[in-house]
């Protein structure tokens, strides 16, 4: 088993990464303080895993737990159906010592943490991430929340996980389009701050995309790594941590514009990465070599290199608008600069960049 | 000016004391880190108060105000109402460096709290309380959220303003009613951990009642002062911070089940905290005398004594087994224990005193 730390003073805990993790229940009852816990799921991941996280959580019988199942999809992350996990857990009586266990993706894993940051202001909260993306990213460093109609995770709060615990055999389960997904954040990784994994992946796509086991432990333990250092030096995104949303102002923008749910977030990560890295080009800020090793990595992984022909240039400004981190009225993006593996995060760049990367992007 | 600190590390913030504080606009600028501002207020402070705040918000013309406008009333404390709130904001674009105000009372500034807390998770946040009952306890301290059918402040979160701005001739335009009901608070520091302040409120309820501002600006500042040394060592309610919910889960109660806005926060208190003194004085934890003076001063201060006729020892129970305080089932209370002064945390008690009180004072 890879244990990864992320390190937060009091609050620092655990990644756990090995096949079969979901069976280890002493490994999860560890990690829940209380005599309750409320498992959170989805449809999907509910006939495939429910029964084996319940009867680890159950089997010493020191534990109770009650599930709460949602709707499946990016469109269902919303305040209305996050209301359903707070009615059950009243409803059930849970009260402040127990733990909300997320069993699922990054929308269920975004959702039970501020769910459980909000329950009875703040509850006990373990993340068990089934998908790449949320193994990759979205289970580590404590970012939770919804989406509004207007902009996407507006709704939320930075709250940490007591531990996170990803069995990789969940990932035999998961349909193609999610696997690419989920490649898209690793492949960010590798831009923003990780040159070797890069390298790697250029030579390994194809072992990953076959969900060769010891491929994605190492992927996954990899990235987890990068995260880690990243939120413990920057959990409440003062600046280093916005670097690991290389491609997602764009990617958000096309998220609100197409409906939530129509595009992965990870393939909508994928056309934005090739936006921010089309722009780096045009500000002379990498070379033309890398911005073709980037598309050739993106094709191969089967990720979008490009927006859905519908969008439009204002679309994007529209959106883009209200990112999180427009400071003062002012865009800023993260942009790639330098050898592989390095980035900046800034709003000091000429708009016309900006416009032109959107026009050879955008066809109205 | 009075001045006082809350002691949270690099959160520490001032509360500031005195009449006319409204107008002072560069004291609440100073405290505005970006260039906009949301104000949010209800439809009966806003004809009162608004113009005024705003003005002293936008004068020096670098700070942009938004402004929402709520129902007024306990029953309007809700997610639905608080959705109202993050729309504005994102339909202003307004981005993580803006400030959230609170101009109102403890509903208002909680739910301001919690949109605050919430929106891009987390933007700044500055409380202008407006009644007795927010200036003594709920502005101070960073407790926010809104209420579920099933219980009261169950949705939430710990965040703290960066000031505390009181000015205390807002008080003039505050209903009869509602100042008893901040002043039941007032009593509750006494009861809790300042006996001098419950003396002195003995002998100086008559002045109170008459809006003397020397004897607000006295109650105030005391009352801060407690609320202050008690979540500067206790902010997250580990233990110490659990004694100012004295009469509160009795109150929760009262407020759940009568309806959110028919008896006021601090009438349930009132009646909450007779209940504790009546349990605490079965246990034979304070004497007949002290259980005699707070029914005195309570009514001195025309605060209900009893709960409302209707309701009955069942609905007592059920609503108290979901308090906060419950912990791993046993619920726990604070109670009156020793000279005048002070209290204890417990769920240990013999069951039967908690049923004699409900008895005395239930009809059915």
């Amino acid at each position: 088993m890879k244990v990864v730390e992320v390190d937060l003073d009091d609050r620092t805990y655990p990644i756990y990464i090995a096949r079969g993790l979901l069976d280890q229940g002493e490994l999860l009852r560890k990690h829940i303080p209380g005599k309750t816990a409320l498992i959170i799921t989805n449809e999907t991941i509910a006939p495939l895993y429910l029964d084996r996280c319940l009867h680890s959580i159950t089997a010493s019988g020191d534990i109770k737990a009650e599930v709460v199942i949602l709707p499946d999809g990016e469109q269902h992350k919303t305040l209305e159906v996050l209301q359903k996990v707070w009615d059950k857990a009243l409803e059930c009586r849970l009260d402040r010592n127990t733990t909300f266990i997320a069993l699922g993706g990054g929308v269920v894993g975004d959702m039970t943490g501020f769910a459980a940051a909000a329950y009875q202001r703040g509850v006990h909260f373990i993340q068990v991430p089934t998908t790449v993306m949320s193994q990759v990213d979205s289970s580590v460093g404590g970012k939770t929340g919804v989406n509004h109609p207007l902009g996407k995770n507006m709704i939320g709060a930075f709250y940490q996980p007591r531990c996170v615990l990803i069995d990789t055999d969940t990932l035999n389960t998961l349909p193609d389009r999610e696997l690419a997904s989920g490649i898209s954040e690793i492949i960010k990784y590798g831009l923003i701050r990780d040159a070797a994994l890069f390298e790697w992946l250029e030579l390994n796509m194809e072992r990953l995309l076959q969900r060769n086991p010891e491929a994605f432990t190492y992927a996954i333990e990899r990235s987890c790594i990068n995260k880690a250092e990243v939120v413990a030096a920057d959990e409440k995104e003062g600046g280093l941590r916005a670097t690991l949303n290389l491609g997602h102002t764009f990617g958000h923008a096309i998220e609100t514009c197409t409906g939530y749910g129509a595009w992965l977030h990870g393939e909508a990560v994928a056309a934005g990465t090739m936006m921010a890295a089309d722009m780096s080009l045009r500000l002379g800020w990498i070379d033309a070599e890398l911005a073709r090793r980037i598309h050739a990595l993106n094709e191969k992984a089967k990720l979008p290199v490009t927006p859905p022909p519908g969008m439009t240039a204002r679309q994007f400004q529209d959106t883009m608008a209200v990112d999180k981190k427009v400071q003062d009225g002012k865009l800023r993006l993260i942009l790639l600069r330098g050898p592989l593996g390095n980035c900046v995060i800034t709003g000091d760049f000429p708009k016309q960049a900006l416009d032109e990367t959107l026009q050879a992007f955008c066809q109205t």
